[in-house]
């Protein structure tokens, strides 16, 4: 009886259609832009500023209607249930922190974190993800491990174009494993964790890329890179994804101050991508194997790659050098997904790594919990998904209404709400029109536009005889009914 | 096989328990007090802020843990069941609005309003409840009617009590519908609805007092209070659920100006409680039936009475002339739900009622949509359940890992991962220890511990016989089964 809450969407059986969902979206955007203009002109004139209330979310947000509902939670309800294949538990964390909770972990990106205004009390900002809110909170609780997903919505002050679907409020969508475990045990579950999200979610062909921070450390040093720079050069290499090499390289050498020899150097090696053949190449690569850090990155790459094999995800990984990732606290392996698809463009859909030292950032005696985690790019799935949804001109349902009890003649709404009444104890999802006197076509129509599958009409004919009709919509096949067996014969064409 | 995400918590063949859920969240309040404390102690010294960072959630918040969570899912979830019984669809709007929306709906408590730093843009604030930000949807897509479901937090930097279950950050669960309609159709409809959750919660028992604000507004006429106070006098006549009709008069007289003989003719009415018969007494009080807001207001309830009865839910409502509701914006029927066991202390589980003109308060053309909506405490349901699960000893189970893989001897991980690669291929929910090595016993414990129904034990010896071991948790019965039928055992035994 009780179906899950997230599935309607994706149920084949109701494959209706909202054409023009995105073009809605991108209408709405270019009208809420048009209407700030138009209010800071106001304000530039001298002139008073409009009495009138400009009608609008803020900026870089927006409501999710009935139709985006549904695809989401239809969405989510796969994720959630990919994690919770894999044994995770969930909590919660508060939308605010206390500022210095945030501060010294996000790099320059900090100047993105909304803060909240000072009313008297504590200064707190906006979580800008939810991967600092789980450090401070295994930290604060001393648990010392756990493996939880946490969905929720995270905010950045970023100037986002929202026509490409990036917005300043956004869900994230992350798992991770807390706790001392033995190598790769965790990050090859989470690398599996990917990829059965991604396939049960039906976006495509993808491939998840491979890299290890201290392989990233050894081939810097290696090309002559000072220690003090990596995490620069990091961040350069990391850009690979939207930028050319040169453009790159100008930035090694100008902004991080690269020599042009090391710069090529490192030019050379993250352009290098492939798989067990990759590692055994690097292996034999004495200048790079003189470096520690390179050799140990190398043996949990191979590591790595041996579980994927075992865990059956080995055709979708790719060993990839140019992976670099931006944030500054993993310290492990790191991945990143991305559709390779022909018509879904670029970009990732999700993405992690391994950060060991972050819980130690929040301990007083810097005690550190070793974690991995992945965050899903929910918000990037959704656009695709409901591409292809417009595309296949199929509609969503937003409701789960199973029958509608219509009135054949005027004057019978006592007798709807009586019924409705039998339905509703007996667990039928069932409505009824709000309007006492309503014509039989048009509470027939609703049925037809919404998808809901059964109609009851009841007339002065059916009350008198003890019956009611049951209308088949899709056939718009009637049978008359004695009150008695309706419940029963609801269950049996449900 | 897949199962509904939300309801694990109430299964009742997983009774487990913890015990001291209630107690923790306590003694991490004092604690986090204290920190508070010590930490202005350390800034009044004068000395320098300690260089320790704070760790703690911001005041009058708090983390959910894997057992609060697996509660609160459970408990929305059948909420959202009995929402979609009733046909609605879901929509979300951002956490943060423009200040500007809602500025004048929540009148003395707009003090109470979270504002966002203005670091260049628009000035923002947290929303402080779903209904402003419902209307402001409603009026800025031009939505006529719409039936839908809201579950999310909201924010107000209230002083509040943590140990009594009140927080600045909380989730509310409303329900609305919007649309012009014939009277009291959706309102009775909102009753059934509020009874129905309740019901399926399982919180004991229960009423639902109703009163109509016209109603209310007619006996402030005939008790001479002038109409100007009539909304100061509304909120003084709120607050007898928690204060004496003494201290509420004094009030009355005190601060809002009110003559003596009129706060005690409101205080005649104000105590009148009962049913239909309650309302053919007052029809007979020709004094009040002067007034043509309350005979409307009467009419009101008197129909309401009419469908709450087709709708069976009379035994379940009380109309009661003391119920007023704080919120200015209601401008017919109001509702509240209080629980009446022994047990559990006062106060509200429901609220809501009609507000026809807020909608309008977005529009330029002033064009506003009726609405009639029900908002249901969560929080406080959380809590009473949160001690009634305490009190049975009950255990909730925060995983739904349905198979653990166990080793029996050591350096077999590679072989744990090749079965988890086949049980989580065929959707079988299942984990291990991410340690390559672990006693037996101490995998075995653990599937005790957190409820794992089934354990797949694999030896060498097993290996070489192409068998597992499938062992029985809560019996502790083991059989050898060959590999080629796990999947199909571990199915028929779920």
């Amino acid at each position: 009886m009780l179906r899950s809450m997230w599935t309607n969407a994706f149920l084949p059986a109701q494959k209706y259609c909202n054409a023009s969902m995105l073009s809605r979206q991108k209408i709405a955007d270019e009208v809420s832009k048009l209407l700030e203009l138009k209010a800071r002109l106001g304000d530039k004139n001298g002139e008073e500023a409009p009495s009138k209330l400009l009608l609008k979310t803020p900026k870089g947000t927006r409501d999710y209607g009935p139709e985006q509902m549904a695809l989401r939670l239809a969405v989510l309800d796969k994720i959630v249930t990919v994690f919770k294949k894999h044994g995770a538990e969930t909590i919660d964390t508060p939308v605010f922190e206390r500022k210095e909770v945030l501060t010294g972990k996000y790099g320059e990106d900090s100047k993105l974190i909304y803060d909240l205004k000072d009313q008297g009390g504590e200064i707190l900002s906006l979580r800008y993800d939810l991967t600092v809110p789980f450090a401070r909170y295994l930290a604060m609780g001393k648990i010392s491990s756990i493996k939880r997903y946490h969905i929720a919505k995270v905010y950045r002050r970023d100037n986002p174009s929202t026509t490409r679907g990036r917005y300043r409020e956004f869900y994230q969508c992350d798992f991770d494993i807390a706790g001392q475990y033995d190598p790769m045990m965790p990050d090859a579950e989470c690398i599996r964790i990917i990829s059965e999200a991604l396939q049960s979610l039906d976006v495509g062909p993808y491939r998840i890329k491979l890299n290890h921070r201290l392989l990233l450390d050894g081939i810097f040093a290696a090309c002559g890179v000072p220690s003090d720079k990596f995490r620069g050069v990091c961040s350069a290499v990391d850009k690979l994804d939207k930028n050319s090499w040169s453009e790159v390289r100008k930035e090694m050498i100008e902004e991080k101050g690269l020599d042009e020899s090391s710069a090529d150097k490192i030019g050379a090696y993250v352009s290098l991508f492939g798989g067990m053949e990759l590692i055994s190449n690097l292996r034999k690569d004495d200048e790079l194997m003189k470096y520690e850090s390179a050799v140990k990155g190398l043996e949990s790459v191979e590591l790595l790659f041996k579980y994927c094999d075992i865990l059956r995800v080995t055709d979708k990984v790719i060993f990839d050098l140019s992976l670099a990732r931006g944030l500054d606290y993993y310290t492990g392996v790191i991945f990143e997904a991305i559709l390779t698809g022909d018509d879904v463009g670029v970009g990732s859909v999700a993405g992690g790594g391994r950060y060991d030292n972050l819980v130690g950032m929040f301990d007083n005696k810097n005690k550190s919990i070793p974690c991995v985690g992945l965050s899903l790019g929910v918000e990037r799935i959704f656009n695709v998904l409901e591409t292809k949804l417009n595309k296949e001109g199929a509609k969503t349902r937003t409701t789960e209404v199973e029958v509608f009890v219509a009135t054949a003649q005027k004057n019978l709404h006592e007798e709807r709400m009586k019924l409705l009444s039998i339905l509703w104890d007996a667990g039928v999802k069932a409505e009824q029109s709000y309007k006492r006197n309503v014509k039989l076509l048009a509470q027939l129509q609703y049925c037809e536009e919404s998808g809901i599958p059964l109609v009851v009409i009841i007339g002065e004919g059916e009350l008198a005889r003890g019956e009611v009709t049951l209308r088949d919509v899709a056939s718009r096949a009637e049978v008359s009914i004695p009150r008695a067996s309706l419940i029963q014969e609801i269950r049996k064409r449900l």
